[in-house]
């Protein structure tokens, strides 16, 4: 494996301190962001994950700001899911999409309040689409990175953290709800939310000078716990079905093949720019969509690249994300099937780089 | 140092088997992709892309292409730089902007007919941005992201390995200007162009399937020649004055600023987005720009953030850019510096990781 190069471009977080301190081995780059993949090692860091507690640098799940009149309209216009009943503290998962119906992003949308927004978005530059649109429409919105940064508190324990740093007030928070919690007198956005299936929360940090006296918080209250500076776990993470933006899912694809079709009320709604090319779609369903599969043999080497589903020699699909699952015992896979061997159940093999495996379609994630 | 994580995220190139075989040390991410950095060590390949030939993966330079009748309308809504006089077979350098006149990025435009575009974009999605516009105005042009993979030759022999393998009419290409060559029976296209200083070319591979027969071919016909696998190199870019987007600026920044003003002809480029925002820091002058700056005292280390440029207690701007040259025996940097400090022989303080370091303002580039 080759090391990452430091430069400014590939910018450094409120964290960054902290993680470095807490002996980050691996970095991806999401938003043009340094993001942590692995502390100890990747199956350490998934097995503590399970049973304690871990902080997250995600700041580079970038916000990009919505505020004025036309930020409502403006963010349907954006989604094929319907907000007309969404209310200010709640949080929506919501694909995005382009008049194509291809897929641009699919962030959270975090509805502050009627005429302010946050979009907590995947790894491409939604802010430059989402410009494009403002000034083609004239709408009377601004629209801006601010310096929110947010940070997971993800695993079993994250509760009994999070109150032990903002109060017990933090257990009432519902799933995809945020309230606003006061650290160190800064009122912060707090969701019950993020990228793992052990649940938590995710602060969202305004403004990075506090990035790290709320994170050497986090790791003072939680010493009991075993509290551990932690990351997106790549096991964890297929094993739950959590899709990641650019690995399982591109431009190339509409939400339906991403298996987000209940993220889309696309009839309702009114003003997505991507909503006459995705109506025949939704009526009619995808002919390949994401499935999870189970790879036979060994532990397989890392998927840095498609690989190829076969069906005999016909070629039916890819698969865009797999591990080694310990507590599953097979490895776990991520990848995108054509509709003629999609079922449960159907016997497949898989182009590994190092040689064809039997794979198997699942009904479902194993998480 | 950490490693990098891989992932189908970070894009392989059609040239990455090359790289790897060669012995790569280290990447970067740059539109999603990976960018080599290091091959022996930074200032070895300095020395030897100063001295023989390199051929580099520069596929990251990822294309935006503009196709159909209102291409050229919209490729001059996106800059400052009057593009009336432009032929086919010219590349242009052309600042990026948006509505207030901040930098999007600073792509090379390639004109290949008057209604066909490519962009070979720096670090930012661009395509975003470029689509909004054309959703938002209605235009009538397809953009879309080809399979067009930029392949720089860069060094003083280059032109020498060019002619060797697509024949000595390569020799007759002037600076920023490009022809069409075969290589196994497929027309490329072939510019004078590059992000180095050493002179060179760069082939925009179309069709990833010629990547390797392309690499391979040049690597034999160069042994010679002391042809090696190389990457831009950040010793050489500096020197140069060659800016990096997302490093030496940013969206903040307008072109003006970033010394580009001489890429502007604000007044005349009708059409474009950011042109009233523009108008007036065209005729006023920026406030602050950017500067070469020698940094005295050993050698310094990594440039991973903004460094402080202090004038006694007062900030007058940052370092984006550093590193040691052996060939000027100093610390060479790119920064911006506001205008009351920015004439040639100011001396300032930088304020490095390992302590404050005199600098001093220079008139312009090494190279």
């Amino acid at each position: 494996m080759a090391l990452i190069a430091p430069s400014r471009r590939l910018r450094r977080t409120p964290f960054s301190d902290g993680v470095e301190a807490a002996g980050v081995k691996a970095y991806t780059v999401y938003n043009h962001m340094l993001l942590p993949t692995m502390f100890r090692s990747v199956e350490e860091d998934y097995r503590h994950l399970k049973e304690a507690v871990q902080v997250w640098d995600v700041a580079c799940e970038r916000q990009v700001e919505l505020r004025g009149p036309d930020a409502g309209r403006l963010m349907q216009m954006l989604t094929p899911r319907d907000l007309r009943g969404m209310l200010p503290g709640q949080c929506y998962y919501v694909p995005i999409v382009d008049e194509t119906g291809g897929m641009l992003n699919d962030p959270v949308a975090v509805k502050l309040t009627e005429d302010r927004w946050w979009i907590s978005i995947a790894d491409s530059d939604l802010l430059h689409w989402v410009k494009g649109i403002v000034y083609g429409f004239r709408l009377d919105v601004l629209v801006d990175e601010p310096d929110v940064s947010p940070l997971a508190v993800q695993g079993p324990k994250a509760e009994d953290l999070m109150a032990a740093v903002f109060g017990d007030a933090v257990r009432k928070i519902r799933f995809f709800r945020f309230g606003v919690f006061q650290f160190e007198g800064r009122d912060l956005v707090v969701a019950r939310s993020g990228y793992s299936k052990q649940g938590g929360f995710e602060i969202y940090v305004e403004g990075g000078d506090i990035g790290m006296p709320l994170w050497n918080a986090l790791m003072e209250a939680g010493q009991s716990m075993d509290v551990h500076a932690g990351c997106p776990n790549l096991i964890e993470r297929i094993e739950g079905g959590l899709l990641s933006y650019g690995n399982d899912m591109t431009r190339d694809n509409t939400p339906h093949e991403c298996g987000l079709g209940r993220f889309c009320n696309t009839a309702t709604a009114i003003g997505c720019v991507g909503r006459d090319a995705l109506l025949r779609v939704a009526k009619e369903g995808p002919v390949r969509q994401i499935c999870a599969l189970d790879i036979g043999g060994e532990r397989v080497p890392g998927c840095d690249r498609l690989w190829p589903v076969m069906a005999g020699a016909r070629q039916v699909g890819n698969v865009s994300s797999a591990a080694w699952s310990p507590d599953h015992d097979t490895n776990v896979a991520i990848g995108m099937v054509r509709m003629t061997h999609w079922d449960a159940g159907t016997e497949l093999l898989v182009r590994c780089p190092d040689g064809d495996r039997p794979a198997v379609v699942r009904d479902g994630f194993w998480a």
